[in-house]
């Protein structure tokens, strides 16, 4: 069951907008035993995406369209499907209705552009839409299956879980099961060598490395009749891997580095306080992210002048005269400073040049220093990173995640 | 000069990454006269990919590859490229030193597989690489561009930088002009109400609203042949548009929010300091994100648990136990605390349930209370957001930043 995702915009050709939607459309197929094969976009261009759809038939069974429903004058997906099927294009009263309750409940006025969106190919049934005015259609014709989705996230997502879901489901008898290795501290070409003669001889299941930000992956993939057969390709795939991966193996269950982490810092007993410069709150955040944090998050600082790291963290005046803000000594300071008025067993401290201005010879912009503190015992380190303002605070942060890890783990 | 972008990676046909560099590639494209009309993924399966380039190059002029470069036996980009050229592949000697090079440099040896990245299809040039063992590839080819990047992006975007934009800025006689207003409070559907009749007769520029993010932006786009008249269209549609959209735009010169918001705290000599709990400092980062940031932000708290609310902030003992730590009291008592204890004019509180857990009834997953103070002047105010634990921080972060601009504006 080969699958294909055509989205439909614009603002996605120029690169306004970062395409999550096909990201999303692809792992939940997958997951639904549709090997997806293809992802098209195309512009708001009547020509192209006729011929998008030429050739998405000829080549796929599920043809997944996102965007172009909307009610303006350039949205033309509907109308676009319908014309390379030969379908005419009607007005589905019940659609109708259910826009027009979109309105009322929301106390307002329903825009005329937004009757448009009422219309479905002849040979179409609607997809109802709980979070927006456009309708979903879904075709089939010839055993091809045509899904047709709003652009927007919010609408798309719910749309495909309620209503595309259960067409899906039934189509492919195909199980794909996969599992994605996340390795720290390793590259891609030194993985190849140490594990590639597995992955030579592998074929079903795939082995395939890929490039992270700062990191390299594995992902597993089997694709079987059956759920337990995957499943089992799958666990003696780990069995023949993990030899070889376990020092740089955080996880293999989809759990992020913060999540590992975290379960670390609340098996070990430990509570956590961090104190953020140039990553402004970042570190926190994404540790934050992680459900059930409160058992061990007591406290975070953003202290990006020297005033505040003083007055909050009693960071020594003298030494941020002496050695600098930026420098392991004062990063230290920080971490030791926010675990002691926090009451946390770690701290952290980071401490950095994200640019773009404030860089020197000695100090460059990129550079970095860490602090960290556990247990009253501290180190620091310094990182020089490449990129923009918001590269280096990512990479700051990843960094910071899998220096703790190590700690922890230690 | 049509423009289409292949990206080679079964990560992302798997949804397991976001399709970035296409998003980066695009937009590059775009500034150097390109019309990007296709964007197209595959796996990295032969078949497919040299069907996807016998399609490329029957429609489109500049062919940007991206992936499949790397040293494993699954990167088959290069070879699959030449046997579409009916080209052989031969082994560059100078790349093969670069790649030497880059390993000396690093203190690391050199795998064998490296040596399969030293290899080009015999009509291409090596494009270097300045922070990767991958070269990139330039092949023209019977009036066709063909430009073979490496995925990461940290190789590839130098890569587009210093060796392909020389290539791409002399090819198209066309520019390509936009401008994208940036809106807060207004619909999609309110929106083609209000602007419906500028958009209906004009092609070019174009005019075209794409949905964001609580939001709503505006891209116009000239096509025309000189810088000139680019820049003369865009300001007569922004002539025409602006009386209608004043109310909603904060942006129409590529400032993000926060950059807009922060600027304004910066000419009305506002100092600001923010108090975050469910949002975990992802308002502080946004706002640190912003270059110069230093001279009005003054403190940030991370006050996750109502105890740290108490210690840091000041916010009465009893006032959480009345009103619980998710409500405005709570809120504004904490913008108020992080305000006078940073010595700040304003300060913002945000406190909410993020989920999964913590949800009631009566305060329900996704609600999200909110302080904001500005020279001891408060107001408090209630979100409710659907989605998961990270939508609902994106969310608030977006609103606070909103509320921000709003009060500012007033």
């Amino acid at each position: 069951m080969i699958g294909e995702i055509i989205c439909v915009g614009n603002e996605i050709l120029i690169g306004d907008t970062l395409n999550t939607n096909t990201r999303y459309l692809s792992k939940s197929m997958t997951t639904l035993g549709i090997e997806v094969a293809y992802q098209v976009v195309v512009g708001d261009h009547e020509e192209r995406l006729l011929e998008a759809i030429e050739t998405a038939r000829r080549r796929s069974d599920v043809i997944v369209f996102t965007g172009g429903l909307g009610p303006t004058y350039d949205d033309m997906t509907k109308e676009t499907v319908a014309k390379a099927l030969e379908m005419t294009m009607v007005l589905d009263e019940e659609a109708l209705d259910d826009i027009r309750r979109f309105f009322e409940l929301r106390k307002r006025t329903m825009a005329d552009a937004n009757r448009k969106q009422a219309y479905r190919p002849s040979g179409g049934r609607i997809l109802k839409n709980e979070n927006g005015t456009a309708p979903g259609i879904y075709i089939k014709n010839e055993e091809t299956h045509y899904i047709l989705l709003p652009g927007p996230p919010r609408e798309l997502m719910p749309m495909f879980e309620n209503e595309v879901t259960p067409i899906l489901e039934v189509l492919s008898s195909d199980v794909i099961t996969s599992r994605i290795f996340q390795l720290s501290g390793i590259g891609e070409s030194d993985l190849a060598e140490i594990i590639g003669h597995i992955m030579d001889v592998s074929d079903n299941p795939r082995i395939a490395p890929y490039a992270k930000l700062g990191s390299v992956n594995i992902r597993v993939t089997a694709i079987t009749k059956t759920k337990e057969e995957g499943k089992k390709q799958i666990e003696d795939t780990t069995a023949l891997l993990m030899p070889y991966l376990e020092p740089y193996c955080y996880s293999y269950d989809n759990k992020s580095l913060e999540e590992v982490v975290v379960q670390m810092i609340i098996e070990k007993n430990h509570s956590i306080a961090i104190a953020e410069s140039c990553t402004g709150g970042l570190l926190s955040s994404r540790i934050i992210n992680v459900p059930g944090v409160s058992r061990i998050y007591k406290n975070g600082f953003v202290t990006y002048s020297n005033g505040s790291k003083e007055t909050w963290l009693n960071v020594p005046h003298a030494l941020i005269l002496k050695e600098g803000a930026v420098s392991e000594a004062v990063a230290i300071a920080m971490a030791e400073g926010v675990a002691k008025v926090s009451d946390a067993s770690i701290g952290v401290g980071i401490s950095g040049i994200a640019g773009p201005d404030g860089g020197t010879p000695e100090k460059p912009v990129g550079m970095v220093c860490m602090g960290f503190t556990i247990n009253g015992k501290s180190i620091g380190t310094t990182f020089h990173f490449n990129g923009n303002r918001k590269k280096i605070r990512d990479y700051s942060v990843w960094y910071a995640l899998t220096t703790l890890y190590s700690l922890l783990r230690a």
